[in-house]
């Protein structure tokens, strides 16, 4: 089952046009997927990389972007595993916006759980691919 | 009395050395500013700033930072008025690290209200006025 | 011919990890996409949005990153127009450390001539069309 | 004598009421810094960090912003060093719009030299002792 967060737009993190600017959407799909390890996974992005020194860089987005969200709206996030592969794992995130369910951005992220001393991909532990192969379970 | 709340410490927030950069402390300061007008003053700073055209720009900081905040932290901040003048308002923040109230960083900022349409300090309004005031009592 | 620019790594741009922080990726897209403006449009982006009221906001994203950029690093940063369409272009980025050229990231976005007023899309304007054809030429 | 830079303002520096974001203005006097070092310290910060793991975490900051930088202007960015304690330095930062030279803000960061391993207070190393104390100088 997917997680689902909420994100309050503050203002820093909006554009002289009054919008979410993109790269800032990246931030907030990011601090969903380290909310959902928290949730989902037994253990905190924080403790995964200082204690297991295992990281999930990006290495493959696609996004697209249907509305804006602005400033004073609250975005409502999901987050779920579409694709648990040996060493990578394709996080879904849906963005909407919280008021009215409107869906406002979708993106699909490959990340690779790499050692963050040896800086290389290496085998998914079976306790996160678990909770990945959950998240997508209806 | 103070209003006070939590702020996780995001992965994105936090630089190479594994602290908060800096610049982004002063961030924290700003969203919890913006949950006090939510929580005190019976408007968001969102609608203040489209629907009555007026903001709070930053004039004067002033700022001390005792301990780092680091990733896996949370952080409880603390606003209140502690002078409210004609037209500006001086915020100060406290940031404390939730798990164990370790002070983290102190905070003072000189406030003005400023019509976003003219840009220029108008007096405080009464509604305002009276939360920045209650926000310093015991 | 692409545009190209060098952006700088600097400290708050990277995470714990020591890496350029994902998001922050597309930020530098977006710092050469407005360059790519200046030096080869005849307008900046701040006056197309001010003067002209015209915004391209990002509906699509695609990127790969092939390798980090990391603190102390130079970005070279190319940008040109594969598609220019009636209302939508189509922006590519190749990201490269400049040290060495090896390959970093490469990013396309769909973006669309916005009426920044009545917020929907209009026609290319034809200068616009022009200079974004012309970044695509050998 | 003073080092002095440019720094660009972009779009995603800025706010919903068009300026820039106060706390980025903050990033802009790190960014200067950094500059500082590779130009008149002889090591870039990044080197500094990663091989003498040295740094300069700031423990105080005071602020005034006297006028908006908005979107489309270049600030040029004045630092020097103040004052030069046994561990720590004091950083002063000027900020004018490029175009008119007009005053934008002026800030003061006492930082301090820290073993990043350790985490503690270290003595100002001779060579940069001598590099902030020349750019104090007429």
């Amino acid at each position: 089952m997917p997680f689902s967060t909420r994100i309050g737009v503050r203002f820093g993190d909006c554009d002289p046009a009054g919008l979410v600017y993109y790269p800032v959407l990246f931030h907030y799909c990011h601090a969903a997927m380290e909310e959902f390890f928290a949730a989902r996974c037994g253990v905190s992005y924080a403790r995964l990389m200082s204690e297991r020194r295992l990281g999930f860089p990006t290495v493959n987005v696609r996004a697209e972007f249907f509305a804006p969200l602005v400033y004073g709206d609250e975005a409502e996030v999901e987050v779920w595993a579409s694709r648990v592969g040996r060493t990578s794992v394709t996080f879904e995130y849906r963005l909407r916006r919280a008021s009215d369910s409107k869906p406002c951005a979708s993106a699909a992220h490959v990340q690779v759980a790499t050692n963050l001393d040896e800086r290389r991909a290496v085998p998914l532990p079976e306790d996160l691919r678990r909770a990945f192969e959950q998240s997508a379970e209806a």
